[in-house]
């Protein structure tokens, strides 16, 4: 990355100080840089998003993913695009384009509704240069936020978590995916901080392996000990009772408490309801839909049939390729929020 | 393959007219061909079997797969080390070796219990050219019966498969894992020629892909409709009721029905039962292991940590790769075999 290298530009004297940096993005001199997830864990190129249209093509191709990080990055894509001149109106139309970026996870919407109230707001009460600079702060905020409120889930869920024991996860809500330290992985990072002996299992998550690929990553760095499986080796280990709890993170909640995550998790829940295993969701409060009544009404995003047909089958195979499922809130022990433990 | 080209050999001479074939291996002029499975779909390579050591390796090495036909092929290279002039003593020590190939598939293990039956049996009775083609002769019987079991087996389970179904297979039981037209593929095969409307859901099966490779790639060519997913979208789609029945193979069936196949099988049971959707397991009685009681005897193979690491993740990830799971028989709505329809 060659941020410190770059020009100073007559936009960035107010907000010079502002440096912001989670595992995946970061923010300094107003500059927007993306780590590409696609790329880890073997490649760490950082690629940075000169504007808005550039995040859309970001999020839809999965260089930057998580229902919490991207609701965060498009944040400051709107700032940084504030700060380099653009209008009222090209800025409303930009947070437009982007809050349909992906349709599933909900964050991404709440954060676009607040920057647009904000900018609505910001540009009838102050002058040009003034409300660019505090646009610019509402993206900072959310993502200072997501921080804070990773860290109060850990400390809300870490307890959930004994001594010596093995906890499974799927897809990768940690570091990786929010301004933080992580969703459900971040309750077992925290767990494992306070020194408890625990072992993780890691769902490899077809067809993306956001797992194999992104927890595995995040876990050997954490240096918490961790085992790789397909997903679908998850049943039997549960069914030798080699795993005391499943922690997963969420894409949006609906009222009733049902929840999207990851393709493979509404089966995990069904697995954990059959064996006994206490089941989890990890979300900050911005994956609430409070507009949505139940899982049904939740849109889910189908991707393309080359993510699931890699180069393994006939070139023509029909594919079905939801990028998310729907679990009901029966199958749920317990939601961990900013705000606590609810008992589902 | 070439081995129309081959020169002829004095011991063929008696034989010349046997000639065996099935989708994975051929048996001509006493020469044993085995269809690369690894390769699949997109290389055709058949490979020359010229000793039961390498056939050991073919076996483990996943060249050659599927329960019954590991032990059809195991059974042929016997014969075939017998016509290359093989003494007794050598030949019961290669059924030794080839019984502990792999672990679990107990077709492999009866095949070679005939065969060292049929060796000692036919040494004691016949002249040295006797024996040794009375040996072929049982060999090719094994391949015979295991072709017409299948069929029979089709029989039996076609008629649970009902106009519109969509039905559910996981991993591969198809005319590439037997001599024949397969056991749980071959039941869905039936139903298809029976003028049925029916759609496959072809469950890709991880880490090594049989379904996404072979279960496709033998659709592909029956041109039975299907549609490829991921291990973990089984459940969603037994959720919105898009799944009428799953049907899957056996590695080893214990006298109380708990059975052995495809790690992922037991999970997908679980789920069928608890969306209520039927679930049978189907194959030859040489699945059945009579001195098995129940479920926890049976030897689970554990593969190599790269089949699942595969390029992916972190280059020293723990590995869990379990090749098997164990159904137990409460999960089963039936077995099929070729004596019929026992249900669960």
């Amino acid at each position: 990355m060659t941020a410190e290298t770059q020009p100073l530009k007559l936009s960035d004297l107010g907000r010079r100080s502002t440096k912001l940096e989670s595992l995946g993005l970061k923010w300094i001199h107003n500059e927007l840089w993306i780590l590409d997830q696609r790329l880890l864990p073997h490649e760490q190129k950082w690629n940075r998003c000169d504007h808005p249209q550039m995040m859309v093509q970001m999020i839809q191709q999965l260089q930057v993913r998580g229902a919490p990080l991207i609701g965060v990055a498009a944040s400051l894509s709107i700032a940084h695009y504030a700060q380099s001149g653009a209008s009222k109106d090209m800025i409303s139309k930009e947070i437009s384009n982007l809050k349909q970026a992906r349709p599933t996870a909900v964050n991404l919407h709440h954060a676009m509704v607040r920057m647009e109230q904000a900018l609505q707001h910001l540009v009838s009460r102050f002058q040009n240069a003034d409300w660019i600079n505090e646009l610019t702060d509402q993206a900072v905020a959310i993502f200072n936020e997501d921080a804070e409120i990773c860290d109060r889930i850990a400390s809300h869920g870490a307890h959930l978590i004994n001594e010596d024991d093995h906890v499974l996860t799927h897809c990768n809500s940690g570091g990786l995916a929010t301004a933080g330290i992580g969703t459900a992985l971040g309750v077992i990072r925290r767990a494992h901080e306070q020194g408890k002996k625990i072992h993780v299992y890691v769902d490899e998550t077809r067809p993306l392996m956001q797992g194999a690929r992104l927890t595995a990553w995040e876990l050997e760095q954490l240096q918490i000990p961790y085992t790789l499986i397909c997903d679908n080796m998850a049943a039997c280990l549960m069914k030798d009772r080699r795993v005391q709890s499943v922690f997963v993170g969420a894409d949006r909640i609906a009222r009733n408490g049902d929840f999207a995550n990851k393709i493979g998790t509404y089966g995990l829940a069904v697995l954990a309801h059959h064996h006994k295993v206490p089941f989890y969701c990890v979300a900050p409060s911005t994956t609430l839909d409070t507009d949505c009544a139940g899982g049904a009404e939740i849109p889910i995003e189908i991707r393309g049939d080359s993510e699931v047909r890699g180069t393994w089958g006939p070139n023509h195979s029909r594919v079905f390729n939801p990028a998310f499922d729907v679990t009901p809130a029966e199958f749920v022990s317990g939601y961990i929020s900013e705000a606590g433990l609810k008992f589902g």
